[in-house]
């Protein structure tokens, strides 16, 4: 396996759906800076359980502890242990998958390469693995605020349907005013009307997250190997359930002309700027100081409340129940957890360009 | 910078468009493999420049030579250096940019991060580069041959035309039977023309490309942060022009509900297979057996041949002439480029996985 | 920092000496091997403070506790998270050293570096973080005694008084039956008399300590700089209190004529044999299946109950009295910690000889 | 294997014995450093073969070639390229060696490891790769003079005489105004003689350089898996022929009490200082500032001109023929090995405390 993410900001996790407990150890973060257990822990309840009725009902309090790494409030440059202890357990909500492999998840492929798995609720593959990165991502957060970065993700589509406001007409600030973390209110309501009705009917559905950073120096990103759309775009794809990524102008820059996706430089109050910004706010793998926006696309949850074919460890064909406490869609909690890995990204390239 | 590729299978890459020379540096190369110059020299002439009216006239031979890591004709585990001559440099072609900052190209992040910057040709960020890869590529090709896996990409998309025919309906022995590298020769032809008529209006465009890898066995990839997707996704968004990477169902797949996309089991000759495979041969990170693929989204070149507005290091606006030898698009010869990576990380994977 | 040890078998620290809490987590750990907390647990007492008259009173119980990566007692492939609560903290036996360097620790060094420095009972300096590696090694032993491969460590010199009889002639299953740790009855006794005149004298002394690992098969250890011999070094000089390293002849083979040091092979009982052993059991930085020795050098502990000249972080000089719970001698508790980084070693190399 | 050396100023290496070429990849120098080819190679002259009755008598002119990563005679930031050409290859002289092991080389270990050996002049086992390490030293030791970082290594023992002289007594400009590389004239001229006297009776003989780093600032070096000594340690032991590593008091720091082997720290013109130096410049595996100082030591070189008992790869017995072109002693020619070993790692720690 390979559990560890970052060259400089390393943040190295464990833990399983239903073990003992989860966590994370960063290393690599710089001395001095503030840390409170509340920062961490009110983006760790943007990403809990239980947290409205669009969202699994099963309740996690994920109460985090720091056990190492800052004194006197600040941190040391020691590793930082972040500690979030396992509680609504039920385990023998599993018992019925104990050899069976449920479709389009982990059990099958972890089955084959690992023989010995904890089944309980997906075990390592389980999702509840990113409220370490969100964690770990709380920290990173801190350090980018002081260079005055600010990074806004939010629901773009769900199902079918798709915003496709301009960020720039978006109010980001509006985001979390709502349960399914649109900032467009209309948009938002006809969101959780689509997640009500698939969760109503048994399902799930899809969606799509978008992220804004804004406010990035010029200069992250490490090329040949290390680009910063290439980081970001490796962060999003180890989210579970993520298919596609895309930044700038995207896959829809695949049909333009060069003499339209080019961002023409100008001087705008003595500060090099782009007329448009088709790039995305990267040129060449590193920031050049405008807007960096991209686009993650969800699959449907695969834990569904309807019966399905499927086959066992004996390779006997077997009916999966639908049954267990799941999201019917992801993107709301996603939110936070894009965000938590774009900062984690964005710091340890940070710090890269430092040396 | 960061310029060292892989975990196991590592390839350490320099050289920039008009210096002496370029080369890759493979460490961790299993021993026993055979290796014959001229196998690498035929993956680099599908992507040397100058190979068909729809390509940048520029000539490079990109002969190829092994320094290192190979004895009596197969590899030894030493590293494997592989040093191509750069030749055909008209580097007074860059006499007018040494200080203006081409829209949508490097220039301005390199300036900014590296001050000392190397703008013959792009220097260090210019695709030339990617005959490293290549090189490199063909080698990992020969270890994957052995497992019995196959790699085939080919255009699907030219600007606004797309090929949306199922890979399973296409004969991917075509692709290189026409110079635009499409299996199917009517969609062959039309890009052609429209790559044609961008050239002829001194412009550019973008396309996608493809992906299919068929026979990998089960069990390639490591959770958490080494997922198999989530690498080729680097490894793609790596490529120069690269704006988008999506894999399985990706981004359509946002729009279903779990009950379409989930991909049930079922026995087939023995061996427990899906029915669909939205999934993309991948669940969980690891391989699942199914066939893996992908897409991969190419913004247009950047140099068009029509002058542009932009600014220079003193921050003067200056006009960017339209001159030189470029490519019109860039997919014809990106496949071999981006099968090239993909075997690059699948060697890598499946070194790791024997730990 | 840099507190992520190994390539494949990586461990990763973290904890203070008068924090919460301290521990490890392991990623790369194969699947299936069996693990017990009692073994673990076994290995952590061999370390633990307070254990006979010639160690720290300090008490500790250095409670181990498995967080993840265990199912049904054997691993899963999943990090694997050691996790030991600190109790017997008397943070406020270092009121007196806020503020002040203690000449030969890492204080000052500290302060420079990191600014905001957790000085209770040295921190992150401590050699409390040990106990972590020992964790770690519990489980790489577990992996080393399926290959047969056996490590002993054992005290062979104390001060000025040295032990040099050749470790064929020692039987290494007694080290354990004396508080020093020696091997041999006669040099215990003197050992733990000079460690006893040390302690009454308010002073410390320093130590050597041997190492011999058997079993070692052919073939582990990654040249150029992946050295079995240098890994181990490195290893070892990262023990809190090192000053030096030698293996096979040593130091003293410095001194001899290539026509006595080289190791002439031989055949015995059809496999191939050296007749002498200069080398250690390894040549050009790969085990040759002889047994594998070296020495490791210790400092006397920096603590010591006399007062000392100093100053402090305002440049002031001050007296730093001699106060607190400490080892006159190192090496008796250094055994299992010698051991236990010797095993972190060859299992690393071990599983990266696998690819 | 493992040819990279370093985490951020990394070294990649290449190349066999009697390969078309060796060579090194750095990846990670900063920008803006001067580069001049003949710095480059007036340090690759103090190491290669030929330069004196002492030596080998094989004749490689070493020229060094930068192929990248340099523009307008400074660094880019990019990958700089250094390419080395073999020249004076008698591979000939290595037919009576095909299939046998050479006693003490690295014949055996790598014909069981890889099967695939080049044996000519042990192939990548050789001390030629240390040419490699040298030139990027030389880069290496450019950037420490900005910090006023001096390195000066030199031979203090060969065979059974030691020169026990402190190194303040020395003067270290003399180094190399003499063919052993010893600072005092007397001891040169024996040592020379022992050498000399080595290669009369067609043996070998061993010694020990010293090396001295002053000038070094406060804060260089990572705990606790990145101390600066180990990584000299690990640098040092990677040299061919080392057996040994010591740095400050050494082994015997071993011998010493507490109270005597203490650095007690005073301020001396406004500045702290330790009055003593047992310490070797390092507390915590961090620099103090204080000088810092170490010894390696190196075994008989392996191949002599005398008859060995040997066996070859059927299992049978063979006598090995003592016959080429090899040193009598391998520590003149290594000091500035070890001086380039120990300037990569200090470049390489400076730069990762500037994160």
């Amino acid at each position: 396996m390979s559990n560890i993410f970052g060259k400089v900001f390393k943040i190295s996790t464990y833990g399983e759906s239903h073990g003992k407990a989860i966590g994370v150890v960063i290393d690599g973060c710089p001395t001095g800076i503030e840390i409170n257990e509340k920062d961490i822990q009110s983006e760790l309840n943007r990403r809990k359980p239980g947290q409205s009725k669009i969202t699994t009902q099963r309740k996690e309090s994920d109460s985090v502890e720091v056990l190492s790494g800052v004194f006197n409030g600040k941190t040391t440059g020691s590793p930082i242990s972040l500690y979030i202890k396992n509680k609504d357990q039920k385990s023998s909500d599993y018992d019925h998958i104990t050899t069976v492999f449920r479709p389009s998840h982990a059990d099958y492929t972890y089955h084959k390469k690992y023989e010995n798995r904890d089944f309980r609720g997906g075990g390592r593959s389980s999702a509840r693995e990113t409220a370490n990165w969100v964690a770990a991502g709380a920290i990173a957060k801190k350090i980018l605020d002081d260079l005055g970065l600010e990074i806004n993700a939010y629901v773009s589509r769900v199902g079918k349907l798709e915003m496709n406001t301009h960020y720039k007409k978006l109010n980001l600030k509006n985001t979390e005013t709502n349960i399914v973390r649109c900032p467009d209110k209309n948009f938002a309501n006809k969101f959780i009307e689509i997640i009500d009705e698939a969760k109503k009917n048994r399902d799930t559905v899809g969606g799509v997250i978008s992220c804004i950073i804004s406010g990035c120096p010029v200069g992250i990103g490490e090329p040949i190997f290390g680009k910063l759309h290439a980081e970001l775009g490796k962060a999003m794809l180890s989210i579970n359930a993520v298919k596609g990524f895309e930044y700038g102008s995207g896959f829809k820059g695949s049909e333009m002309y060069g003499s339209e996706h080019n961002d023409q430089f100008e001087i705008k109050e003595d500060k090099i700027k782009t007329k448009s910004n088709h790039s995305g706010g990267i040129q060449g793998g590193i920031s050049n100081g405008e807007d960096i926006y991209f686009n993650v696309a969800f699959k449907p949850v695969s834990t569904i409340m309807k019966d399905q074919q499927s086959v066992d460890s004996e390779n006997k064909k077997v009916t999966v129940k639908g049954k267990g406490r799941h999201d019917p869609c992801v993107v709301p909690r996603a939110v936070p957890i894009v965000e938590a890995m774009a900062a984690n990204v964005l710091v340890d390239l940070y710090l890269q360009s430092k040396k």
